[in-house]
């Protein structure tokens, strides 16, 4: 290493606001050669007994490991990288090992101690952590630096590569964070919302557009605007409390370049590397072609995401333990009650098995969806070969994850909203969508949504029609699955993806001198308020309609452009949706849905609250979703 | 029965052509009282020792049955059905019986012995016979009314309802058949043929549109249109002579409202009954769908598919055995080399795989593809659920078609030809729909095609481009699967699918007064000619290709609308294919082939046979495919 890049290395490390961390857990007084542990600590009785620790230090590499006596635990070796900076150490720890802190010793020039922390787990016992994410749960994904600014001390972060904040530029910090968050849980819970998904709230130290999340650059600390690591845990703590679940967003597939990993790399086989930048084919499908050629397999797989953000080489097992362990962190370390997965059919398939398999081994009960994001025109069968699925190993590759963010369904539900009905087409092919459900193990996991950070906003893909959207939401608050809403879709935040900073805004009243304040009623203008009431009303009626989360879903085979489907359990309860996507209004005679409708005689119109007196027929206007509990 | 109806059903036997057949092989003389038995006659050695005849007389339900001593043959028993004119007699045929005249004696009123005939097989034996389809196949599909008429004398058939011919009448009889066919196989072969399709040649004595071929009425006989059944076992014969296969069409779902099962019907429940006509939904997702509502299946499955045309109850076992025999004994009658299964998917899913089966124990290497016509929106997993595939039984059906009728690659195709190329868009959907092979246990079986006779010609759909129409055709000649070209469509023969007559147009030249003969060089204006030259040279060239045939098949995501593929084999052949989808010349560098030039340094091109000197560039004007053989 040269003094100049040694330099360059200790002043990033200096501004780390790991460092803090690791001088807590870790070296004692004075310059410690070691700067740094993965993971940062660890816990007795976990599953698997194996830990890999990354050490970090500047000339690390010539030292000679040595663990002093502790009852339980073994040290199984020690292993030099590329880098003179870096050594792995491979610990075994018995499940009767009891918490404390190991002292590990590193005998190079000279000798010392790091004293590394052994955990009590708390996750296994504690009911209220880790609760996963059901269909029963309504979740409202939120950019944390964009909702609401709840502690203006951490705006501007001292050292960090984000200098500023600048509300009134589209790619800086905006100075939102966990606490403002918190403060909108009564809103939140009003609206209906279960649970809470945050982009990343893990430290994005980028001189630039580091609020998005995915440019991670530290794996063990959350972004220190949002909060602390000790924060975060008291949020989810906080949410849980008000009966409110958290999602973490997890990004496996890249980081920032940024990220002291790639700063000072451990090996050149940690990253795909590329003589210059090369954007990738952004094409899944090269994963289970039969006909793909390999370069297009590798300009899909192994190609960085953007010109930020390097690709870890997950195929190299050094990696792949070093990303399981964690994301097994996170979920001991905070209680989170499930994960999103970014970029799922990026990382290398065999990894996606065992990362997946590692942490539902862990975590059964762990609420898992991807962001497995594919184009319509590949169809169900791409969505679904991303998930669990009725498939047979393709290319040796069966996924383990439990739900997919259902594109498939958001595009479909967008094409009967905003195309003509035809046999293929409109909301035939949302029809076709859910009757791809046949490829899923169970695709009542999966998620579904209308928008969120990476696409149209809804109300803009509509043309800001509000019979439209109301339409769609009434939609994602019946369809099988998990809904999401992305915030201030209930009070009409609108804008299209190019570029892409337009879909994050600040929610209007998240900042103290916000004009207006679309958290309160007051606040919210007559459109916006009628938007939010309808999703409030809904959402609420969901929540305590279990046949809404749970209910088997039957639907009819759409006509004239009116998609009828129920939901409808054992215990007596049926709920009719019917959708017109028609620009008049329909009346459909009832006695085709007779096989749903036997029982009952009348029913409420759930959003009107008016009696429905016989099943005769149904009026629908003009682009609108009845929605009838039957009685 | 009414004396009226009895006089009718009189009537129609009397007019039926299959009453010469029944005579020939069973009753003696005198009015018979057994008008007919199904099958007309059968063989010994037949896999399944089972035999179930469908016997047919006045009255004959009150008759006794018993059978002559016949070594090897013994009467299981025999079955009322509803109607006084049926008994079903059942036989089992031991491997060692011999070939020879049955016996079989129906005591009533009066007592009439039946001649039965147990012939010997020839197709086990006879190479000729049952050659099967493979991708080394270049399928011709032509309606034989429409295609050539070789003899006059059966234009008009006495007695038959379709009373007279009018080829200026879109849905009269033309006049076509088998003799007409047989005149042009050397046309066939010159233009790189090696199987004739024709649309069914089964009798469908129907008033109106019998043409078409698919509203059966006799389904042990070949229409008199075309010919008798000895005239059809010939004419495969003399296909076979010439290096042909002959490919039959067969309609399993549904038949002719003149059919004698339907005007004097065994039973009620030998059909799907409704107390008037219902159409169907047309929607073969409703089998597979795990939300399907009861009605939306039934309106599938059980509707009829015209108002001519009543669907069996294939889930009635007698009618099921009825079917799988029919089906065996056209091939064993006849020898032809495929069946190509109308409707596919509207048949009784446990009947198809038991169909199926039965088939193909008996006849493993017979060609089989079904028409499994499905919706764009639908994706390739609803085509590929309809054949051979990797996914488990769905609702307990698993299908045993080895091949579809490539409908998705059709409609991709033409999308990539009429659409601008986007990242979802135009040529991008057809690289989708061929990266879903990965669905089919072997997609190569799958029979590919521009158009068909139900669906817009392809010289129609692509604006009348000759540039374009060359194109598909490269396409088709050179992508995995079974080519199949529709007859006409390499003489510029074009128009629209409403009304479908218009898609089945009088080949030009096949009737002796037409004023031109595009069957000759001289008969074909120029560009009729060189569309001709074109396919003539692509197909033989294919013909004498393997790799074409059974070569790999690697494909590169399209890029900037150009979409480039290989089919190359272990062999050293190597044959480039590049699409450019757009209005303006493409020159593409092809280092970003690398993978699969490696090895070669120069090409020929297979179309215009210039030398290609090296494999920097290739440079591909506006909507053309190139075609190099590389060297």
């Amino acid at each position: 290493m040269s003094f100049a890049r040694l330099l360059l290395l200790l002043l990033l490390l200096a501004g780390s606001p790991l460092r803090a961390t690791a001088t807590a857990h870790g070296a004692g007084p004075g310059t410690p050669p070691i700067s740094r542990i993965d993971p940062t600590f660890w816990w007795v009785g976990m599953k698997n007994p194996k830990l890999q620790l990354l050490v970090h230090g500047p000339g690390l590499a010539a030292s000679q490991v040595t663990l002093a006596s502790y009852p339980g635990v073994t040290l199984d070796g020690f292993q030099r990288l590329e880098s003179p900076n870096y050594l792995v150490v491979n610990l075994t720890i018995d499940p009767a090992a009891k918490p404390g802190k190991l002292q590990l010793e590193f005998r190079g020039k000279r000798k010392t101690t790091y004293s590394y922390e052994l955990r009590a787990r708390t996750t296994p016992g504690d009911k209220t952590k880790v609760q996963g994410i059901s269909s029963a749960d309504f979740i409202y994904l939120l950019m944390p630096d964009r909702f609401a600014n709840g502690d203006p001390t951490n705006d501007v972060v001292k050292g960090n590569r984000a200098r500023t904040i600048a509300r009134d530029s589209m790619y800086a910090r905006h100075g939102g964070d966990l606490k403002g968050i918190e403060q909108h849980f009564d809103y939140l819970k009003e609206l209906g919302v279960t649970a809470i998904w945050p982009t990343p709230v893990v430290d994005n130290n980028m001189p630039k557009a580091g609020y998005h999340g995915y440019a991670l650059t530290d794996y063990y600390a959350v972004d220190p605007h949002y909060g602390s690591n000790e924060d975060y845990v008291r949020f989810v703590q906080h949410a849980h409390e008000q009966g409110l679940k958290v999602v973490h967003d997890v990004v496996l597939n890249h980081i920032g370049s940024f990220n002291y990993l790639w700063l000072d790399q451990p090996a050149k086989d940690w990253f795909h590397q590329w003589p210059t930048f090369t954007r990738g084919n952004y094409r899944n499908g090269t994963v289970n072609d039969p006909h793909v050629a390999v370069l297009d397999r590798k300009m899909f797989s192994t190609t960085w995401f953007d010109t930020t953000m390097p690709d870890p080489a997950q195929e190299n097992p050094l990696v792949a333990t070093y990303l399981i362990q964690n994301f097994l962190w996170w979920v001991e370390y905070t209680g989170v009650d499930g994960y999103r997965v970014d970029t799922y059919t990026y990382s290398d398939p065999t990894f996606l098995m065992n990362w997946g398999k590692a942490i539902l081994d862990e975590y059964p009960q762990l609420g898992m969806f991807g962001e497995t994001w594919m184009q319509q025109g590949e169809g169900v069968a791409q969505q679904a070969f991303w998930t669990r699925n009725v498939f047979p190993p393709i290319n040796g590759f069966k996924s383990n994850l439990p739900g997919a963010l259902d594109f498939m369904l958001r595009m479909t539900l967008v094409e009967s909203l905003t195309k003509p009905a035809g046999f293929d087409e409109g909301v035939s092919r949302l029809y076709y969508a859910v009757q791809g459900d046949w490829m899923y193990e169970d695709a009542s996991r999966n998620v579904i949504f209308l928008d969120n950070h990476d696409v149209d906003r809804i109300f803009s893909v509509l043309g800001e029609d509000v019979n439209k959207q109301k339409m769609a939401l009434a939609w994602l608050l019946t369809e099988r699955g998990i809904p999401q809403l992305y915030y201030g879709t209930e009070v009409l935040m609108k804008n299209f993806s190019r570029p892409d900073g337009l879909l994050r805004e600040d929610f209007p009243g998240g900042w103290p001198t916000d004009p207006k304040n679309a958290f309160t009623a007051a606040g919210r203008t007559p459109a916006q308020h009628d938007m939010h009431t309808y999703v409030r009303k809904l959402a609420n009626y969901r929540k305590t309609h279990p046949v809404l989360h749970t209910g088997q879903l039957t639907h009819f085979v759409p006509e004239d452009g009116v998609y009828t489907y129920f939901r409808h359990d054992t215990q007596g309860h049926t709920v009719l949706v019917m959708m017109n996507c028609n620009p008049v209004a329909k009346t459909v005679p009832l006695n085709r849905f007779a096989e749903r409708l036997r029982g009952y005689t009348a029913a409420r119109d759930v959003l009107t609250e008016a009696e429905v007196p016989n099943l005769q027929t149904a009026t629908v206007p003009a682009f609108t979703a009845l929605v009838w509990e039957l009685r």
